[in-house]
């Protein structure tokens, strides 16, 4: 992609506009529909008409009265069967893991790590084997429809680098973050001291803010592993990173597991909750995204609703490892928390958001049992919402993509439900079926196949 | 197949031979992988042979042991990556609802069939309709490796002798029920009478007994829906049925949800458990497969235990609709009693029985979690087993097909796990990943994509 380095504000290929069905979220509970819609994307990828019930003679007139030339124009029009909806956001992805999804279950999360996770993390520190993973890895996550992901990367500040090129020249929106670790796991996968792994932090943001200014598709992020892997010195230091660079978001792993948090509490006696540990570090703000979120007490619910903090959830993961564990999903929405779904590739076997939302419904009937039905389970537009605007949210994204308002950039998919039958595993669409039942259809059964296209920023990034 | 119809003792394109890696079951937890593997399927669709650690040198004068002409004998050479394994059993599956997947999650059963399921099996009326569904439906499953499916068909006698047509032109094995259903649905969708009821059951079973008289594919199945849907004097004529034909297996919905079960003790006052209901009809023996088994009481366990019934496991069905609803499947392999998988298509979304295995492992993990580790979730090699020779035991195919034993029938799949890269979506597979993790990198996350051919009785029928 030279021609992105050279002018971002275009984007090849564009503009561009569709006529068809386009189905995206307004709010958490509001799945808009429109038909016979006019989605029109101009030259910098962003969306610059959106119009339901536009009738096909109508077109030519309402690309005139935006500027440009009729008849000409190229107009893509959706069959039935067909839609564009909103690229998916996966707000907690270990990049390095991709190759190890589906291995190791069983063993408990710390287990976990030391006999599986880090011996594949360790061979990041090859930039050519980095290379070519991250190129699979951000390949796989784009064929799926992810269209924004944040990525934990290894604890390699040139693998970081690598992530992050990849990132940019496949044209995945990207949040890229060295892992900060330097304790707590085998010598030879540990920053080296707290001083080494803060200067490696500093050249990865320093890079990604080189290779892509002004952020149209990737930046950094702060990515403390979790408080076990970090002294104290070094979640200082991070917390000063992160004063110095109020525009960069932070993640962190956040009351995962309960042999995890008491791990942590055993490292920081000063501290009487995670919540508590994290924010005195500087580490707790409206950027921040905090993955799984399964253990909190009240009183960090409350906290981290004040602080405007962001959960990850990841339900394939915080199901099928050890252990059976439910995010309280409904109470952190009822109170109007940010919430986002994430595959944790690959403590997730899964690189597919459709089978994350799944998972999400699963989970959350399990939730809506335990508590008797108190916390009711998502329903089909809460689990796309959280699966692309509430994503978008916790990455601190939504101004610029989420869903299809005018003025946001085209992060879309577009969905195929019926032409590739007999090749793909879809419910098959029936003449009879409307429109919210072939959209169910596709998210309960679909899969990649039915992803016809995928674009960034206007750009169809999907190989 | 007009040459299985003239003579099924020979299968096309056989005898054939494979040398490569063979995995399959042996026991509950004994995954046997077999490498350098030589195994020859003579020319009725039989294996002959299954030997591992066999040089290729060996191949020729092995073939010459087993009294065929070496040298031009036809040997299919797997390479690395790439795997026999046996065809999936699928113990419970509603092939006319195969378009309705996915759709009318979060009401209650009763309600989902009255006001989602219903309607789309009266749609089977009309024998070309079901003629084209269920050819999607049985290539759908084929697609999947699904070899075996256990079938409800709709209540309609011609349609499920249709279907019973498909199976056998396909090359699935297949058991074949009309459903019984006399009450409690709406008036359009009712068997007319107890008499019509049997008599189409009657007429259903010789029409299966006839185009397959040595049942080599398609057999038929006595299908009560659920004592809900059938008077005392339906469920005593099929009780009857099930005599005359000793060797017909019997299948039904028991212990599925509490608010069925409730209805169901209401209308049969007499009775204080499922078990006695329908052991009272002479529905329970040795070929009784049981789909759900959620809520049984201890003696009901005992019971069925006794009596040799088989249980049907349907996790994503148990779990994504509105409640989530645990069988306890460890309890029931501890007492060996048989458990089979499956799809629960359509209550289930999934026609994929690797995510089936994957969703018995969340459930277990539940379940072990609800016992505090009392009942320890599914290994991989468990859940393989359910999905295989457990479902051939609950089928009563276990003589016939499930594993790879000699003499048994040649029902296997293909799995090609490294060429598909780019294409599939499983995790990569790595130079230093042994057959052990390449085989759980394939349970946890490969799909239909990766499952290259599917034999059943030897031969290959994915489209």
């Amino acid at each position: 992609m030279e021609e992105m380095k050279h002018n971002p504000s275009q984007v090849p290929g564009l503009p561009l506009a569709f006529h068809g069905t386009v189905i995206h979220s307004k709010e958490l509970n509001e799945l808009e529909i429109l038909e016979n819609c006019f989605l029109l994307v101009d030259n910098s990828g962003q969306i610059q008409s959106l119009q339901a019930n536009v009738a096909s003679d109508q077109i030519n007139s309402m690309i005139s009265a935006l500027g440009y030339a009729p008849d000409v124009f190229p107009v893509k029009y959706l069959q039935r069967g067909q839609f564009l909806c909103p690229g998916f956001v996966d707000t907690h992805n270990h990049a390095p893991q991709f190759a190890q999804r589906g291995v190791g279950r069983g063993i408990s999360l710390l287990d976990w790590l030391n006999e599986v996770t880090f011996a594949h993390e360790a061979k990041f520190a090859d930039p050519e084997y980095a290379k070519g993973m991250y190129t699979r890895c951000v390949t796989g996550f784009l064929q799926q429809g992810i269209t924004t992901a944040s990525y934990y990367a290894s604890l390699h500040g040139p693998a970081t680098k690598i992530l992050a090129d990849v990132c940019f020249d496949k044209g995945q929106r990207a949040l890229v973050g060295k892992c900060n670790m330097n304790r707590n796991s085998p010598d030879w996968y540990r920053d080296s001291s707290v001083q080494d792994s803060l200067h490696q932090t500093r050249e990865v943001i320093q890079h990604i803010q080189q290779i892509d200014p002004e952020s149209t598709l990737v930046k950094p992020v702060i990515t403390p592993r979790f408080a076990i892997s970090c002294e104290s010195e070094l979640l200082q230091g991070l917390g000063v990173i992160a004063k110095e660079h109020p525009e960069l978001p932070i993640q962190t792993h956040f009351n995962e597991a309960r042999q995890e948090i008491e791990f942590t509490l055993q490292l920081f006696p000063e501290h009487r909750t995670e919540t508590e540990l994290y924010k005195s570090f500087g580490l707790l703000n409206e950027r921040s995204i905090l993955a799984h979120c399964i253990y909190l007490k009240e009183e960090e619910i409350q906290e981290i609703k004040q602080l405007r903090c962001g959960v990850a959830h990841c339900p394939i993961s915080n199901t099928t490892m050890d252990a059976f564990m439910v995010a309280p999903i409904r109470e952190y929405l009822r109170r109007g928390i940010k919430v986002g779904l994430g595959t944790d590739s690959g403590g997730g076997h899964s690189a597919s958001m459709l089978e994350i939302m799944r998972q999400a419904f699963v989970v959350s009937i399990a939730q809506q049992e335990a508590t008797k039905g108190q916390d009711p389970a998502l329903s089909l537009a809460e689990g796309f919402y959280l699966a692309t605007l509430g994503g978008a949210q916790v990455c601190g994204l939504d101004a610029k993509v989420g869903n299809f308002a005018v003025g946001k950039e085209f992060d879309a998919l577009e969905i195929h439900t019926i032409e590739i039958e007999g090749r793909g595993v879809m419910t098959p669409v029936e003449e009879e079926d409307t429109i919210p039942v072939i959209f169910e259809k596709w998210v309960m059964t679909g899969d990649d196949r039915n992803i016809a296209k995928v674009y960034v920023r206007g750009r169809s990034v999907k190989a």
